[in-house]
This record gives C-alpha cells, structure tokens and sequence, in this order.
C-alpha cells in the first residue's frame, strides 16, 4: 500500500469511503489490510484492543466484497472496518467486559445492535477495552492494562473511559467506527480525552440487548467516529434496520441543510463551566464564540437541573445498587476479584434501601422532566465534555486520587444522562497539556438530528487539534 | 318503568343493549334511569359506591341519546352506564384511593382509558370503593366501610378486593361494566366473589397512567362484567382507541367461532388446588370436567413456576417498597392515618435493599420467562380463582385473621400476576356457603383472544349461579 492511498483511507469520509467501495475503485479487502497495518504499526504502544481479529476481518471484508462484486449493497457500512467495545456479545468473540475471566456464553450472543452491524457486513476488527463492569470515566483497568492516550508521547495519559480502547482504535486507524456505550459518559468522555466526536443516543432509541448491563435504567449504546459527518452517516446507519448508502446520503443532506439555521445555544455558566480547568474553559468560550459569530444565539441559561442532576450523581444515583445486584445474580465468582477501581463501590451497592432506590429514579425521571422545559428558550444546550485535563496513570495510582478525578471527569456527562437527552461531543481545541478539548452539546430525548446538525455546524467553524502519531 | 323492561335491562347483552340503543328503541337516559333506580333501590344495603354521580350520569347519557339521534356512533360503549374504581382519575370526580382525604389534584386527571371512555360517551355512573390504595384482596375499607357482598343475605360477607365496589356495582344494575386494577388479583377476586366475570389484561397492554399506582411493575387495568361475552365486548371496547359497534360484533363473532377448537387446559395439582376449600376445589373440577367431556384435553402439568411464584410474593415481592415509596415521596401526609389493614406492610416497605429489590424483579421476570414454555403443551392454564370462601367481616376483625386469609385469598391470582400471564375468572358455581366460585383461567401475556374464547367456551358449559336481590 503506497502513502498516497494511506492517507486517502485516513482523510476520506465514511460517506467517501462507501462510494469508493461502490465504484470498485477500492476493495474492503484494501481498506481492511489498511486497517490490520495501522494497529500493527501503533497497536502495541496504544493497547486499544482487548481480542485483536485481524483473519475474522479480512474474512468479513472477502464477503463484502464479494456482495459488492454481484452488486449486492447490505447496508451502509458493507465493507467498513470497525470496532466495538468489549461489553457488546459478538459471535465468534469473547466477552470479558473488563474482566480477567471469559463471562457465560450468553454474553457473547449478538443483540440488535451487533445483528444490524453483521447484516450490513461491516468489518468487525476486534473488540475494545473497557472499564471493568463500564464502571468508571477515566479508563483504569488494571488487569488488561489501560490503553494509552496516542495524544501525549512522553507520558502514559487516560484514554478517557469506560469505552477505554474506542477512541484510541480510530486515532491508530484500525477501524472508522468504534462502537461504545454511555451511562454517565462511557462515550463522550474517551472520545473527548482522545479528540474525536462521540454520541450518546436517547435511552432507549437503541437497544441495550446483547450488552453486558451497568445500569439498565441509564445505560445507553452510542458510537465514537473521527468526525461529525461520519457520526451523522454512521448514526443512520445504526438508527435504522436496513439503511442504504443512498438514504445515508440524503440523511446527510438534510443534516447540513439543518446545520444553517439560526440555533439558540443555551448555557449554564454554574456547575458545569466551574469547577474547570480554566484552558479547558477558554477553548470552549472560544467555540461558542465562533457559533454566536456565525449567527447562531448565545442564550444564559437558569438551569438548576444541573446543579440537582449532579447531586443526585454525588449520591451515588442508581449505578451501584443496579451493578451489585447484577454480579451477585448472574456472577457472584466475579465479585471477590473485582479490578480495585470499581470494587468498593459495587461493595457499598448494598447499602441503600428498596424506597431510596426508587425514590432516586423518581427524582431522576422529575429533573428530566423539568429540563426537558428548558429548551422552549434553546434548541441545544452547550458545556465542556470533560472539566478535567487528562490525567496520567502515575498520578490515579496515588491514594485517594482516583475517586474525585473520576467524579469530576463525568460530572458534565451525567448531566446528560440524568436529564435523559442525548448528546455529542465535538473536539473544539487543545487545553494546557496540549490534549484535546471535546465541546458538549445536548439536545432533548430523540433530537439525535439536531444534535449533530448543531455538531456539523460547529466542526465547520472550528478546526479540532490534529494527530500525528 | 315497567318490570318487563327492567327485565330486558338486565338480561340483554352489552351487544344487544347497545343495538337497541342504536335502533332507538330504548334511549341512554331510559337505561340510565334505571341505573339508578336499582341504586336507590338496593345502593345504601350494599355500599358499592364512594362517589354516586346520577346527575353527571343523565347530562352523559342525554349527550349519548343527542349523537345517536344525530345518526353519530362515536364507539361501542356510547350510552352504556359503567363505574370505575376510586383509583382511576376521573375529571369532575374526586380520587381518594380508599383514603379519607382526597388526594392532590394530579390524580384526578383522565388517563388513556378514562379517555377512551370519555370518547366513547359511555355513561360514568360513578366511583366505586377500593381498598386503601388498592392494597389488599378482602375488600377490607375501615374508613369508608366495605361493601356488602350481595351473595349473603343474612352476614356481612367481604366483596372481594381491591376492586371491592366494582363487583357489587355489576350485582345491582347500576352498571354494566365495571373498571377495575389488577395488580395480583384486585380483578378477579372480587369478580369471584361476587358471581361475575374479572378480566385481568397483560402488563402494559393498556396504559395505567391516570390512575393512583401501587405496584408500577405489577398494575394492570382491567374490567368486570356480568358475563363472557360482556367481557369480549368491553376488551374489544377497550383495546381500542375507536371502536364501533361492527367492529365489536365482529370481533365477538371470531371469539365465538375460536371458542369451538378444541383447546388444551393444562393444570397443576399442587399449590394452586391445594390448600384450597374442598366444596371449591370440587365445584372447579366440575368446570373442568365440562370441558374435558365437551372435547376440550385436559393436561396435567409440572408446573414449578406456580409454587416459585407464590414463594416469591410470600417474601413480599417488589409491592410494599413501590407503595412505601410512593407515598413517602407523593403522599406523605396520608402515611400517619393509614388503614389498618395496609399500614404495617408499608411501615416494612422500607426494610428491603436495593439489591433484594431489584434481585426478586429479576426473579419474577424469570421465572415469567420459564412459565412461558408451559404453554407449549397447553392453550390454556386453571385454577380455582380464590381458594378461600369469602369471610365475613366480623371474622377478619379477630386479632390475626386478617393477614393469613388476605394472602390465601390472592394466592392463585398472584400467580398470573407474577408469572406475566393475562387472567380471566369465569364464575361455575356456588361454595358450601352458598357463595359464588370463580374458575380462573390464564393465557400467555397478549394472548386476551384466546383466553376470553376459552371463557366463553366455559360459560356455555355450565351453569353460572343466579343472584336475586
């Protein structure tokens, strides 16, 4: 593979790649030997993957392309390299879900999501690491070791969690796609640790099937790409049972159409602009500041469901008690090993009453519904993704370090998913430590459109930090 | 109004009576008036109503008779005197639950069904009595007093609970369908009780929003009338948003025609016969025999789930901690006065964990999952409806007799609840003390058709006792 043919794979789009593969011009075959050459490249430094499946994907490319070939298209994403973290069952994959030992065969049975990957005939190239249990934000896993961030050289920085190795798999360019899931910011915050874009669908707009549950009140599936474009083309791709690239174009279409209007942009300069990292902070004053120039209206917000939403986070929401149930149900010889940065918890999960469980969903459900009354004044509402540079391994090992940094990572993310919206993040810029900078905007449950008609928008007016690996 | 027709009144069909509407033989206020006058004839004996609304009633039914003569059928329920328990919210009623005071404005706002009704112009006759917040299978109300059982002259005998006016209300003709909850037996058991047929709908098949809930995980709405074939008219009147007398008669005529296969009744000898009063117990194996002799097979089942599903409630279930909670975060000022016969099962709702919470909802969904491959070898599953004669009042008041007989009483309709099944009580004859017998019968979840053939199939066959006021 010459370097010209490198850097089209890396600079072409998911809509460009697809139409590449159409026209014959480029085989899966190609793209996936492309993919195989990166993570040999950059694998072993990075530590992205969990189970690496580079002869199961050219496999799936040959039968891509062979559909390709009769002039058979299966969906959008026929022939595209992916990854997915390794809390999704796929056929012919194990799940550790973070953990040292292989969970029962149910867990590696595909849901609705991997069906729908497998019908369309993407690549699957291997299967991410995770936050044990997808418990955590900062991608800590001390048995499997945790991925690095390829953003800093010099010193071993947090890929964000707990969709830990996702990100880092598209920045090394082994997959175009990474699929994740997001309780209180297991998508947004990876990829905005390791500058690419992240959606968080509405609970309940995808299904939860076929994933090893955290919480199955708030888990929600989403999916990591190196850009806004490729998120709108590969949600259509997810959103729908049998999409084609022609609808994915159009859908598309419509998306940058959309993009032009006049957008009210709300802000709340409480809780989630402080505490922050102040060059966090100036990066994101910065992106609204080119929204607001390009037309769009800055509205300041009184939104004391952010204040109460992370509140209710601090307590400990429903997470814990939902996660310790689960393990002593379904795998109690998991419970006595537990990866220390998720153990205690899942040990104090006992501690609260049946009532003060529900009583917590009861008053997650009221807050959603009182936020939901906040966007009569804006369309989307915008914050930094993560208020915390990325740590470094070295410095989480520190006693007493971790739990804080971890609650500060997710405090703007969970937010979003206390409040039930759905939500991107859009890499706007670098802070202090020259690591990338991811711009949250949330819209209402199901507003997935306008979510990332709004993220379009802003990737057009901001240039996202570039990585040379 | 002469006796003869009064004698039509209460002999005619939901169908027939809504055809003789039609045909404008008979008008709404004429059937509405007599709604009332075997009220004011038999109401202030048996108590079946918190709020009597006979004024609402006749402005209802002269807006009924105004579309008719209109030529307008505006659905099959149009002009048909019904109640609806004190849980449902009814706009121009109050909702007390059972409670001595009436509760916030919230809950006296029309749901889906009440809607459905609304639009239907059935004739709200009035709100019949509830255990406090549905809470109890007797019928037991220390503050509004309970309803009479007609069936006992001499005694004052329970009317069966929750649903404890609806039953009565059916008994003395001021309605013809009675709106019922369900969450493990407040249908059937009074409908067993009192000589009539209950209809408990599958989880989620219609929405309970608009009535004061006990069990979020458990309530069902359901309905209560005079026979089967009432029954099948007021599902299908029900189940859909628009309904109109073709598409009732029609949907009956199917019913009618299934009801002739030759079905497969599987039932399990152990805990649901057993313990079980033997002039019950004998006058269910009479049903059974009807069928069995009338070509149906009959299936003796292992059928563990059954004793799973009343250990499971023995432990309490999730009920009393989803009541616990509710009112402690909606109704706390309604916990200090609380009725007897609720108040120390949600003084204890708040002794369970989390983790034991959300450990027996696994457990029920389950063994609901395994109980779902019974019926591989069987259409059908039966049982008594209620092991356990109905009590007199006098009795329960005895220290410690209460508690034992409440749980017997909804053993066998626990069952369906817990196991996610649709559940129908047929009534098949009279007990040892000359009071009505209830042979339940319980289809998969969805499967309300098949069940209500079934039914129908069974009222054909034997003799249903005969009330005389």
């Amino acid at each position: 593979m010459n370097e010209s043919e490198k850097k089209r794979f890396s600079s072409y789009t998911l809509a460009q790649l697809a139409q590449t593969l159409r026209s014959g011009e480029v085989t899966s075959n190609q793209l996936t030997r492309y993919a195989i050459s990166q993570h040999e490249l950059f694998g072993r430094g990075l530590n992205a993957y969990r189970e690496w499946g580079p002869r199961r994907a050219l496999t799936l490319a040959q039968k891509a392309d062979y559909k390709f070939k009769q002039g058979s298209d299966v969906g959008c994403l026929q022939g595209i390299p992916i990854s997915a973290k390794d809390i999704f069952g796929i056929p012919g994959y194990s799940t550790y879900a973070g953990s040292q030992a292989r969970l029962p065969n149910q867990w590696q049975r595909a849901g609705p999501i991997v069906q729908n990957l497998q019908q369309q005939l993407a690549v699957m190239m291997g299967k991410t690491h995770t936050v044990q249990f997808a418990y955590g934000g900062l991608g800590i896993n001390h048995h499997w070791g945790t991925p690095r961030n390829p953003w800093d050289r010099e010193q071993h920085r947090v890929p964000g969690g707990s969709s830990s190795g996702a990100g880092v798999s598209l920045c090394e360019g082994s997959a175009f796609v990474a699929m994740g899931t997001d309780t209180s910011g297991s998508v947004r915050v990876p990829a905005s640790y390791t500058g690419v874009v992240g959606l968080k669908t509405t609970k309940n707009r995808w299904s939860t099937c076929g994933i090893v549950p955290l919480s199955p009140f708030l888990d929600t599936a989403g999916v990591l790409t190196r850009t806004v474009e490729d998120s709108i083309y590969a949600f259509h791709a997810l959103d729908n049972a049998s999409s084609s690239i022609d609808s994915a174009l159009e859908f598309t279409q419509a998306a940058m159409a959309k993009a032009q209007d006049k957008f009210r942009i709300g802000i709340d300069l409480g809780r989630m602009w402080n505490p922050c990292e102040q060059s966090i902070q100036n990066v994101c004053m910065s992106a609204l500041h080119a929204l607001e120039t390009d037309g769009c209206r800055v509205i300041n917000l009184d939104f004391p469901e952010v204040e109460q939403a992370i509140e209710l986070r601090n307590l400990g929401s429903t997470i814990s008690a939902e996660l310790t149930e689960f393990l002593q149900s379904e795998l109690p010889d998991w419970i006595a090993s537990l990866d220390t940065v998720i153990k205690e918890r899942v040990q104090t999960g006992d501690n609260i009453s049946a009532v003060e469980f529900l009583r917590r969903k009861r008053r997650i459900r009221h807050i959603g519904g009182a936020a939901e009354k906040q966007f009569q004044e804006c369309d989307i509402i915008a914050s930094p993704t993560v208020p915390l540079s990325p740590p470094t391994v070295e410095e989480l090992e520190f006693p007493g370090q971790y739990m804080p940094k971890n609650l500060l990572a997710l405090q703007n993310t969970t937010v979003g998913s206390i409040l039930n919206l759905c939500s991107l993040t859009v890499p706007v810029g670098m802070d202090h430590n020259q690591m990338p900078v991811g711009f949250q905007l949330m819209a209402p449950a199901g507003e997935e459109e306008r979510l990332l008609s709004v993220g379009l928008r802003l990737e057009s007016l901001v240039s996202a930090p570039k990585l040379t690996l």
